[in-house]
């Protein structure tokens, strides 16, 4: 990573302008667009450059976009006439988006000669802010070697997936249904747990201390034995999100995956009974007030 | 742990004998029963004395138990004679049964002036071998402390969880589902991977290199990854053994568990299918089965 | 039906009390057992005889029970004693119970002597006391030529399932298993049809006038409507208990049954509610309170 | 219907061609259009008149459409450039979409100054051959009044359930899936009894002569017991069309329905294994493969 590489970068949203600010921070020459300016400002106090525009961002050598979903990716940057102008010559899409768009969007850049890489993270905005994503990352190896440097600067860890990008955007959907899944059994273990004067904090520990040591059981478990949802660090509404883009996947793939409607059961409902901002482990909430505690109320 | 307890034990299955041997090493006396004679000869070798009947090993001071399930603790154990016979002041059942099992063993028990104590483990048969199994327990204080050298010589440590006995047999059967739940959703993403194109080693290895650290998402993909299970450690109609628990407790406490209805289904597919005495981990192959890999046999 | 049959009938619950006297109405000569006296004392005002011990019922010719579940007939039937003294030559079990069962009791008849038919009913108390029931019966075929005119007097119509009781319970169970699913169906459907203001009664009409002729989609169909489920004609913990026979004879018979495992969460959910004592159409409340209305309330 | 309407018919399937050939039998102007040209030579040759053009088809007084799904109709159909050239005052939208379809579609069409109706039918096309679908409407009043005769001609029943045109649709979704719900129920019950020894047309005959008069349990239930799927009268793939609506409006308006997601997941169980051209009672396979009969295999 001598030189620097020259960067275009799309979406400053919580997770993109901590990405964006590693980059910087590693020497590169970023250009940075967002919808709304604010973001903008702070990453031009940061050392980068503002883009006015998506096509001027999509004329540095190397583009990242990090936009919200698939609405996002499709309105801003799947557009013949935007990449039939633009200089880059990849384009890595570390949004989460389902494997679907990633085959269309790979096509379509490949019409324009642009190599498309998806390069999906596992973290949340304080990993991204130590620059400790886990980047899962799958394109062309050429490609993947070229955009390393950036890896490198945002990320702790780089899975390469093969050649296929949307195999990438399969592992993100696929990690993420099974935390979901991990979030749901704890509720419901909690739920029943309680009932039977179990409290919660003592089987967190139990299960923590034994079974599954990590971040994910113990973290997700405590706020569940707390019932502390706010602010919530992964939003209930995008783990919905993201359960539907395993769906979605398993409809177009023919595999049926029972767990998964479950979770989207148990999320409209938590939704429906105004958990969708608050954090993921108010699913909960949920299996609590199915039960008798529920029923107490 | 000076001059060592006198110790009755009932069961020497393949945790039981393990158990039963840590206790011998430890210094207590202990004389063990079991069904069938050749574990007995084991012990006895070891250095533990031979009980003829359960009503021998009732007539030491602390009565340890270990044996399959709710029937075999009920048919063998919950006699009112036996009990107004037994000389033992306290019963230490370490078997996963159900918490109502507990609720009436530990009344007929305190009818009969003798202590009831439940101890449920985590940890498989070689955790039990080197002495580090993790004990739920739950009972009168005095009677912890009273029998806490017989956990520290089989266990690595003892979660207490208050003087109520069925709440440490819940612990055990919320962990079990918790357990199971994570083995199905890998299997399920598992499947969604490879109809996808991404190899089961890749997702496993990711997912335990990110989120999910520690022996269960690491082994049970393995497992999985390499569809290896035989011999199982953890039998698939045990696995059911423990969500129909899971489910009976809910069931008890008016608590809904939709994932452990998904596992209960999903576990007699697979028994329907054979795999009932391989590992859990097959629950994947139930998996594999309902998506384009199973239609393309 | 000549001279008509000389019966013992033990259990004059709700519906056994008008299935007796249709047989005192027909002519045949019945000597009646219950638990509590009342409901015998109603018989005998009919013309029924009354029996002081099940046993002295079983000295009829033919026995006819009519027992609340698996546990009420094994208690006060399958007992070696009782069954070696009886002078009763067949016994119709038209409770209820699990095809396990029904395989238990037969085989501990043919030990004694006695033959065993399974007949469940299907029909509520009303359909009872017009000798309207539908009979699901199963045993041996002369045994079946015997008791024919007692099923002539109790129902409308008879379906013989063959020589093996056992079949009559499983058909009576998977048909109270059809029978909750419709409701439950008819009840996710109309919180989806409120929700997007589609009056429940609208939506009922509709289904009733097209797909479904017939009592059970318009009748159920206009208590969900309604909201009225008091006095309940066929009581929600009634549906639990059905429900798990089905789940039951699934796990006997390695028969996955996902629509059963979300009825059972569904059931378990109204009892935890509150709804156990009225009519199982308040699954729709579950239903409705999943939802928004039930967030909003 | 004195003089009968100037009608302009949009897609000629298996259903849009028996519904307008009974618009021409009744004595209505109708000019048909359709993206293949076969079945319009058939309506010609009934007496219609050929649009060569979507736009000559909307230059009629009221405009009727048949087409596939939400995609075919939103290409065909949703276009301003379409809708600002039509001359038609009111569009009846017969086909099986999503309500939020219709919400937009009236919303534009208001915009063009056209009024909407939604219609979707119930019935197959043997009973549009007949002319007598039931008909879901919803729409302002005096439109309703206005294609009244067009109804009448199609149907045997109309159900006018409001002003709001996606009310009717949401009736269509909740109609159909509650008929799937009552197909995989049948299915489930058919591989419990089939596994107990209860053969399937035993266990149907019951079913449609107690408890489910009608055609839907004989009907569906004679396929299931005949395994009799080919030639499909409706079509598997069809059924997870209609079941995705059901979930779709189902997160749209923050209900649960967990009965459609095991039907979801049935049925790309089915897709999965070669089942989906096939008539949807096909679901039974896929119970039956889930049981002992399909690991015997």
């Amino acid at each position: 990573m001598t030189a620097g590489l020259d960067v275009g970068f799309i979406g400053l949203g919580s997770m993109g302008r901590e990405m964006a600010a590693q980059l910087v921070k590693a020497g590169h020459r970023v250009r940075v667009w967002n919808r709304s300016p604010e973001p903008v400002a702070a990453l031009v106090a940061l050392g980068a450059q503002a883009a006015a525009t998506v096509a001027e961002a999509m004329a540095a050598d190397v583009v990242v976009s990090m936009l919200a979903d698939d609405a996002a990716v499709t309105s801003r940057l799947l557009d013949e006439q935007l990449l039939a102008g633009a200089s880059a010559t990849v384009h890595v899409n570390m949004a989460t988006v389902s494997p679907e768009l990633a085959r269309r969007a790979a096509e379509l850049h490949q019409r324009h000669g642009i190599g498309y890489v998806a390069a999906p993270v596992l973290g949340r905005n304080d990993v991204a802010a130590a620059g400790n994503l886990s980047i899962l990352a799958a394109g062309e190896s050429s490609l993947l070697d070229r955009v390393a440097p950036l890896f490198e600067a945002m990320g702790r860890q780089t899975y390469r997936l093969g050649e296929r990008p949307e195999v990438a955007n399969v592992a993100k959907v696929s990690a993420n249904f099974v935390l979901i899944s991990a979030i749901e059994a704890l509720s419901e273990a909690t739920a029943l747990a309680e009932a039977n004067g179990l409290a919660a904090d003592q089987l967190v520990e139990l299960l923590a201390g034994t079974l599954f040591p990590g971040p994910v059981y113990a973290g997700y478990g405590a706020l569940i034995a707390e019932r502390r949802y706010d602010p919530a660090a992964f939003r209930l509404v995008l783990g919905l999100k993201d359960v539907k883009l395993a769906l979605d996947a398993g409809t177009e793939a023919r595999v049926p995956l029972p767990i998964a409607s479950v979770l989207r059961d148990a999320l409209l409902e938590g939704i429906a009974h105004g958990d969708g901002e608050r954090d993921v482990a108010a699913l909960a909430e949920t299996s609590r007030r199915r039960g008798p505690a529920g029923g107490a109320r």
